[in-house]
């Protein structure tokens, strides 16, 4: 645990906070937590909170489970515990009002549960709410060194399943979708990687047609484009890549020509940014390139989306985000196109934005054999 | 998909906002919208809300890339769409005004984001705020009859992987705790489960006695009591069960009657547990075993939980909750002892409650060899 970069961490936060005129951060299990403190959890049904005042020192509030893991693993100043059959609400009054906390203005985690926002509305009546990423998305958006470094690895390992894949793509045929999920899992840990960083796409054949399928029953055959988005963790940081792959035989009629299409529209966005381009600018290279091959009404999600402790986050890259790119910001760059009843095809990769262009972090072939 | 039976709910929870005097439910992706619909999706960043009035016909607005999906699987009558680059929050506050909810009370997913709080707040400035479960625990806490084979199921999974985990038990030692837990996800896909359904725990030795600790990289070793705490879904519903295995060699000094405490424990819970009986009432009597041997410091945790399509749900056996048990309600019985720095033991089924008493669904040897 690098103790001096999670303070370091806070203080710059409590800087932020300062400038935006915000009093407090509160943060439950989440990757805010994460990036702040080194700890993460899951969400659940206890009350764990960061706070993280304007002015003064940061304090923990956990479960009395937690305590021995906390401690351990973090190096907030302050860890206050309490116990099943205590009431957490309390304790956060309590907290926040040894804070100066209970008015003001704070800002909660933008995934925090409702049931705890609506505690924390009733432990400081008098505050008003904003969300943590007006003070945190600034911080995190900008990689450094080591987060670089945990990502690429993420990548690299994901490359490596695909290269897997490729090299026993006739095994695959005639399992399921989900089998194959549940095999690239397995691939995944073997690499390096810790879990899968999001549900494993499996889309065969017409399955691909559906962005968001994730796998299911259905056999894979000859012949079909398979959609397959996955990815890991390494240090916490995740891979987020896709490859539509034609395991074996020959892909249908018009197959190839939508391929190359997505691969051109993908190579077009990473080719054109570079510092300064505005994030939506982006997107729009992309879609101009499908839009000229008549598929433009197939390609029904934006371009592409940040990757840092979250698998999603900033920098979208959106129609009307006119956030301008910077040194240092990680994001996927992902087109699609999906013609239902038919198939889809979407390639992408991670893509860190140097000083003068883009670097792929992904680099495993984009072709469908 | 059983249309009649999503249909259904829906009306029961419209019936169930008048008697309570709530006006709307607003769910976004969770297990209250798989409940309510059959849909079920991990939540994301992009605005996807089903809008269940008191009077009135549900609907659903989610974004264009999940249509396909959305209308294959579930029975609301109106699915209304947004795309990448629209302003999501435009679409909630029409259709807010729509059905009559910009105003009055509205209830919102317990676990919802506070993004879209945030949002749902500035659609609906007139409203005043409540949480989902006021309407909803009293519905989802008793399971009928297709939950409750679903729950078994999931149950036989998991105690076939324990079965599985004894007759190889040679072969683990040796293995990282981590490398334990992914053999036992791929055991848990073979005997029929879909995925985990919790942060597999492998508590070897002293991890053992941190109640929160997943699995890491220390090796399991001859004479660890080792905490494995895993469960799958089948048909959307979880298991949950913990047993404490000594995988080879003989236990540390001490183990045997600590386990012992605890089986023993666990027992006079599961015995205790009938119609009638408040859930606080289970804990103090698997506190008292545990109490009376001497051990009381060292069970920090609530004795159980519901188990539903949430893990984690009511009725929680915690001090305190005087909730009555009912016949139909599932949850966990689960009592352990942890020893810093030596070991830890827990012991846990899930239990339905009979007309007379209660009945384990997970049913493999309790013991620690």
């Amino acid at each position: 645990m690098d103790a001096k970069m999670y303070s370091e961490r806070c203080d710059r936060t409590a800087d932020r906070l300062r400038e935006i005129g915000a009093d407090g951060l509160l943060c439950f299990p989440s990757r805010n937590l994460q990036y702040l403190t080194g700890f993460h959890e899951e969400p659940g049904e206890r009350h764990l909170f960061l706070v993280l005042p304007a002015e003064g020192d940061p304090a923990l509030l956990v479960p009395a489970l937690y305590e021995t893991q906390i401690r351990e693993g973090t190096t907030v100043p302050e860890v206050r515990t309490w116990e099943d059959g205590e009431d957490p609400v309390a304790a956060v009054r309590t907290l926040l009002a040894d804070r100066n906390l209970r008015e003001g203005h704070l800002l909660v985690d933008d995934r925090m549960w409702a049931r705890f926002t609506q505690d924390l509305r009733a432990a400081a009546p008098a505050a008003t709410w904003g969300l943590a990423s007006e003070a945190l998305v600034d911080l995190r958006i900008r990689k450094d060194g080591a987060e670089l470094a945990a990502l690429r690895e993420a990548a690299r390992v994901a490359d490596a399943v695909i290269d897997d894949l490729r090299e026993t793509a006739d095994e695959h045929v005639g399992k399921s979708e989900r089998a194959l999920a549940s095999w690239i899992a397995g691939r995944l840990e073997t690499h390096g990687g810790s879990g899968v960083s999001f549900e494993t796409v499996v889309g065969s054949g017409p399955n691909g047609a559906k962005p968001h399928h994730r796998s299911g029953d259905r056999e894979i055959r000859a012949g079909d484009p398979v959609v397959l988005d996955f990815g890991t963790r390494v240090d916490g940081y995740p891979s987020d890549q896709t490859r539509t792959l034609v395991l074996a035989g020959e892909p249908p009629e018009g197959y190839p020509t939508v391929h190359e299409v997505v691969r051109e529209a993908q190579a077009a966005a990473v080719d054109a940014i570079e510092p300064g381009i505005e994030a939506g600018a982006v997107d729009r290279v992309a879609r101009e390139v499908i839009e000229e091959a008549g598929y433009g009404d197939a390609f029904v999600h934006r371009t592409g989306h940040g990757v840092g402790l979250d698998v999603h986050e900033e920098p979208y890259l959106v129609a009307g985000n006119d956030r301008s790119l910077e040194p240092g910001m990680v994001c996927s760059v992902e087109p699609g196109i999906y013609l239902p009843g038919r198939f889809g095809c979407r390639i992408e990769d991670l893509i860190v934005v140097t000083e003068d262009g883009a670097e792929r972090l992904n680099r495993t072939d984009r072709g469908w054999r």
